[in-house]
């Protein structure tokens, strides 16, 4: 593949300034624009010392791209060129790298980025959904192009994810993946923990205090950590999850995505009396028992010891552990949103270019990146926490619990968690098929069933 | 300055091989030639899978070097140019890159990187020491010769300390680094905690386990650690720690670098009984009160609450958090040393230059790394561990601790760990020098003193 350059360099001398356009000035692009335009300016965040600072004068500002012009940003943009169509931002050739931070998986965004790469322009985003779509797509368009796409703001805020495994994880065949990878629904999770709070007093709490949005559906419901894990996928096992996000279709080659709006307070509650905590998690390994089967993923709630590391990851942090041979484990971990961190994430992306890292975007060309499609393993085994709750038949629920927990009477810790008419507790090792198999049973008999698969890593 | 550049690639077309050659075939030379000459051999550590695997047929391992060309390394280099001297190697014509794994910060090791960069060839290394005495004179001659030094190997192993510093830390004000750095000492501590086992013997278990070299000097006495702060520091903060490694010279400028191997089984204990963990760390930190100033550093052993995440980290990894605006708290951690993990961090290295990553060495021209000479802060202030034992004048004692804990009575802290003759308790907030005066004043009637200061972060 032809290596990615920027016309700033002749003969290893850097010329002229890196010119960036940025599309989209909401909280990380003002922040972004101001990193760049004032960036030892101790009022505004107190860059100075900063390896960006003492180097921002090998960049220059030259075109934004917004929807409204007259909105006050606390930032002088009236020397910058200024774009109505981020299209014709990606397009200008007074730019030399197009810094998208519009969002949204079609649109504006794609159109845009499409645009820059086809003009010959290095991208930087921070749009998961897009490059979770697109993104092998639009590597070969990079490569053809020869140019790169940094995405380090796009996973996981301000935790090198990204870096780390195109470069210090690159040695190690990886067997495993485990990452708390939405901030939002760690927030939510950590709130009901401390307080007890159901899981719409704790939404209305994040989204009061900005760690959920609006509308929280891409959150709550796992698919922003599934955009995620696709592209921690993409690098880690060099495969390209296709039909990935067809979480709807009734299929066993869907992913299992599932988020956390389904969770109660009691399940909360039953959980911690059994000392565990609930993290939703992606998840990428590798088969044990089949070598060359495609890695197995998930993003689903799981129940984590109270003294595993990610137990202790509480608030809207992000939190990483990569496992391969023949390094072991590497954990990450730090802030996984907000305008501060995915602004300096999208800069250390704009410093690489300006050091001249330019590798394929999944870390091996895009071509060898094949698609793979999924299959959910309902052979597969774990051990569940169950709870059953508006129980009318009691003797059957029983009988059914015995057999799933693999003792001929419900064992303490399930005991120990039943209110009158529900039961909660912990099954024995069973496949995924045995327990839809109890889930229907159970349904049928009229009850409502919540699992959550205990974390064996 | 001038970008470096590999004559591997011509107008962004990569148009040969890139050539290696090794200096050093131990633990670490051994497993890296296997990864570039066999790296799908899944005999030897099952590479397969690997970004590096994939790509690692653009390298050509053309030269190595070590004292022994008997030896059986498990891997046949009998195809390869065999070099005497390291020098020679270093200079030869047929290489791009010169991995330095000897070893030492004087001698072949340094007479050969200065050679390579001389010679105009990039320089992977694993050698904290050689970097933290002369990193900035080499980095000074590597930008005259346009080409670039590659250390993640250097500092805490396969955790990916430097990339992330230089990159996504990069638009922070950093506040402070906190590590531990050292695993030889950091799998001691922790046998000694879960054996109750005293210093000698848990080094002689580390020994036996590899985990401990045979003079395990550099390591147990803390310099080893203070190497690696050394490398941290200039990134982080863009200053050259001059006078770092004084630590005998009786003068205030020393930096404070202390070992464990002071500490005993009966500290271990105790520190246990109050909560904490002992934990040898190397902290580098801004001045709160004195903008412009040098930051503080210091290598010692440091009390971290036990649910701390410090304290967790047990056995031989290594855990740094890097802390600063608008970043916040970025977390790493993994094995800090090991054949495997350190020849996949030199590995990573070379797939960095590979995808042309080649900046400043550290993150900044080298001459805007500024000597500075640190101060030791004896006005600061902290909390502290104290255990006096060998006591003849109780009344003394008693009267001494009970200024120092700020009470009027010794605390229950105190009184609980206390055996015949020994008190072991905390102090109060105090500064370094009233703790200096104080074990003047125990010292000078017949006791023994160990103290530990109590992390802040």
């Amino acid at each position: 593949m032809r290596l990615a350059h920027l016309a700033a360099w002749k003969n290893g001398i850097m010329e002229r300034k890196i010119r960036i356009g940025i599309a989209g000035l909401g909280v990380v692009g003002a922040h972004l624009a101001r990193m760049i335009m004032q960036p030892t300016d101790e009022l505004h965040d107190n860059f100075a010392g900063g390896i960006f600072a003492a180097r921002a004068g090998e960049f220059d500002l030259s075109g934004i791209c917004a929807r409204d012009r007259t909105k006050d940003r606390g930032i002088d943009t009236s020397a910058i060129d200024w774009f109505d169509d981020p299209v014709d931002l990606a397009k200008s050739e007074n730019i030399d790298v197009f810094v998208e931070l519009i969002g949204g998986q079609e649109g504006p965004a794609a159109d845009a980025v499409r645009a820059a790469l086809e003009a010959g322009k290095h991208v930087v985003t921070a749009n998961k959904a897009l490059l979770a779509i697109h993104g092998r797509d639009l590597a070969m368009l990079a490569e053809a192009n020869g140019v790169s796409i940094g995405y380090e703001a796009a996973v996981a805020g301000a935790v090198p994810i990204i870096s780390t495994l195109k470069t210090m994880m690159a040695p190690c065949k990886i067997d495993r993946v485990v990452g708390i990878l939405n901030g939002t629904c760690n927030y939510i999770l950590s709130e009901m923990e401390s307080t007890g709070a159901g899981f719409s007093a704790a939404l209305g709490d994040a989204q009061a205090k900005g760690f959920a949005e609006a509308d929280p559906a891409l959150d709550i419901e796992g698919d922003d950590a599934a955009h995620k894990l696709a592209l921690i996928t993409s690098i880690a096992f060099g495969i390209w999850p296709d039909g990935m996000f067809a979480k709807h279709a009734n299929s066993d080659a869907r992913l299992f995505v599932q988020g956390i709006d389904h969770l109660g307070a009691r399940d909360i509650e039953y959980t911690q009396r059994l000392g565990f905590r609930i993290r939703l998690l992606g998840v990428a390994e590798n088969h044990k028992t089949t070598p060359g089967a495609p890695p197995s993923l998930t993003v689903e709630p799981f129940l984590v010891p109270v003294h595993h590391p990610l137990a202790n990851a509480t608030g809207p942090g992000n939190h990483i552990t990569i496992e391969g041979a023949p390094i072991g484990k590497v954990s990450l971990a730090g802030p996984g949103a907000g305008g501060g961190p995915t602004a300096s994430a999208v800069a250390s992306d704009l410093l690489s270019l300006l050091n001249r890292q330019t590798g394929p975007v999944f870390g091996r060309p895009a071509s060898d990146i094949a698609p793979v499609t999924l299959v959910q393993q309902s052979s597969q085994t774990a051990r569940f926490y169950l709870r059953i709750a508006g129980v009318s038949d009691a003797g059957r629920v029983h009988e059914t619990i015995n057999m799933l927990t693999g003792t001929d009477k419900p064992s303490d810790a399930v005991e120990n968690v039943a209110y009158e008419g529900e039961w909660a507790g912990l099954t024995g090792e069973i496949s995924l098929k045995t327990l839809q198999k109890a889930r229907e049973a159970f349904e049928e008999s009229g009850c409502s069933v919540t699992t959550i698969r205990i974390a064996e890593f």
